[in-house]
């Protein structure tokens, strides 16, 4: 069977380990496993979320409201914005992967930071586009700019803050950055942990809604995949010009979000005491990965999001410490695939990030004797 | 902001409308609307599957486990087939979706039946493809196979039975037609409705893994959005040959099912007697719409699935009897968009079903007056 000669080379994403697979290939007991690799929010989702799901259980065979009329404008009132410039999908990652099928075509290109969220290339590739990548472990938006100069890339990808490291641009040097970008390439903010960002420094927190009254070429991604933690039930956004929301809405495959989705989605949005209870708890913890870091003399980049990133440099080998971690049952993320020498580690609630730096403890300090 | 010129002409597709588009626009108390348009099952899901919903409503914040390494094990048994030759897409639309991006490139085209699932069209259009129709109500294979041999698409749609008509190919022309194409050519078998064909006449029943082991060429393709009742969970799946399968996952989406879909499709699968009691009931109540049909002379065609089509040439316009019905609240499907005069409904629970009945008989009654 022959298939387009594009997917011939791409890779596929490896997403972080899922418990039950640790279950099965360790054979440890579920209840021990602390997953600290995939940012999910610790504290689950919104009690009310969760309550409208199982009130919702018996309604899984109705098809979804093709139009999300509720969330749409649970949508719209949160940001300010209009409906239409407004696209949910399953996970922003849906709206990174329509944007570019919408923009690439016939030899296209993206530009990106080098590490950075790794579904933008993945996407890029399947649409046969090649990717630009700007070098540094920071998003240098200079760099990204003359590279812009130089290859004219369809899709430029700002992360921020960025992910899997976790430092974020200041909101003032991101709208400069948009604002030198030719109208007809499109720039894609990503802005999945915005909500952290916002609540540990408003100098790294965006409008949407003003940003796009500005930028007709901005596409902004929120999602509630985060510090709503709905993971599992992949719901984003797209924020932009109504334009851009069309030439989108062409390629949405329908009922991309499913009846429960929108339900869980919904009622999150209603609980912004949750979302703050969750954003105190995790700048709390994070203190204490700063604390251990310094205290173990772990390099680490100042994270204004739900994780944290270890520099091992001198210290261990990231995929050695990975693997030692989840033996113990302790799974967090390496980013030696990223081209960096580190680890991902999610900030969880108070009893696993103990039993983490117990482990790490451990490991640092028979590794040196 | 330009976009990739091939989704400038692409058209949406139209769902059948919700419940909540109907509330809204007609003002109607949702608990009075019926809605007989989108092949629900009306008996909704296992209630076994609705409990394990309700039970893991806690995990939303979880990403699914990307493997669905228990799903997967789960239809493998079902099957008869190894998880190397299963991919479970967002509803089978999405294996639809990837099988189209796999295949069709640089002036490819598709062969379908004139009237059939529209997003064979809709989503080839997207990839630039043109599409071939073979002309006829129910799928004529002759037709079918000399345009193929004219035309040599890339994939070929064969939906059996067939939406939205309802009709039912045999099993054994199937396989001759599958037979009789080219090994390089795609055969897309879709087989949303067999749980209800291979039930009312097991000549209509295919065997996905006789199929796959015989022919290299075929994706099969199943759902739980029919007879399993959870299509508001987005839930389908693709049978077939491992380098089929290996294509299609390099364009899929990571966590493109949600954890709650994955809990609710695995139990689902568990209870058979919720199936069969669905079944029963579905083609007991599909007698009393072929009676009503008969009584007031309206043509239809013989159903294999949990719908009917009732032909309204020469008795009334199809837009303008479901124009009249969605203002009694019940919602049909209008087929003039596939080009012809008739409507589909689904065979909804007995008291649906009469309303259905009731109001039909008004509206054909005073029609005549």
């Amino acid at each position: 069977m022959k298939f387009n000669p594009v997917i011939e080379h791409l890779k596929t994403y490896e997403p972080g380990k899922p418990i039950e697979l640790v279950v099965r290939e360790f054979g440890i007991d579920p209840a021990d496993i602390i997953k600290l690799a995939s940012n999910e929010n610790p504290f689950g989702c919104s009690p009310k979320a969760a309550e409208a799901v199982r009130g919702s259980a018996d309604l899984m065979f109705r098809y979804p409201d093709d139009t999300m009329g509720d969330l749409k404008s649970a949508l719209s009132r949160r940001f300010g914005v209009d409906s239409s410039n407004l696209i949910v999908g399953a996970g922003s990652d849906q709206v990174i992967e329509l944007a570019c099928r919408a923009k690439l075509y016939g030899g296209a290109s993206i530009l990106q930071s080098e590490i950075t969220f790794a579904m933008y290339q993945i996407y890029a590739a399947q649409c046969g586009a090649s990717v630009i990548k700007a070098p540094g472990i920071a998003h240098d938006l200079d760099a990204m700019y003359a590279l812009y100069k130089e290859h004219a890339p369809e899709i430029v990808f700002v992360c921020a803050p960025n992910n899997p490291t976790g430092d974020a641009l200041d909101r003032v040097d991101i709208e400069n950055f948009i604002d030198a970008i030719d109208r007809d390439t499109l720039v894609v903010l990503d802005g999945a942990y915005q909500e952290y960002a916002a609540f540990k420094d408003p100098a790294k927190g965006v409008d949407p809604a003003a940003l796009i009254a500005k930028f007709p070429h901005l596409l902004y991604l929120g999602t509630f995949s985060k510090a709503y933690g709905l993971g599992g039930m992949r719901v984003g956004y797209g924020i932009a010009d109504e334009a851009i929301i069309k030439g989108l809405y062409k390629l949405r495959p329908p009922f991309n979000v499913t009846t429960l989705s929108l339900v869980a989605a919904g009622e999150a949005l209603k609980d912004e005491a949750f979302v703050q209870t969750t954003l105190e708890a995790c700048f709390s913890q994070m203190k204490e990965y700063e604390m251990f870091a310094e205290e173990m003399g772990i390099g680490f980049i100042e994270s204004y999001t739900n994780f944290i990133t270890y520099r091992l440099d001198g210290i261990a080998d990231s995929t050695e410490v990975c693997d030692a971690l989840l033996r113990r049952g302790i799974i967090v993320r390496d980013l030696k695939g990223y081209g960096i020498n580190a680890i991902r580690i999610t900030i969880g609630k108070a009893e696993e990030n103990r039993r983490f730096f117990e482990a790490m403890r451990q490991l640092l300090e028979n590794g040196r004797q």
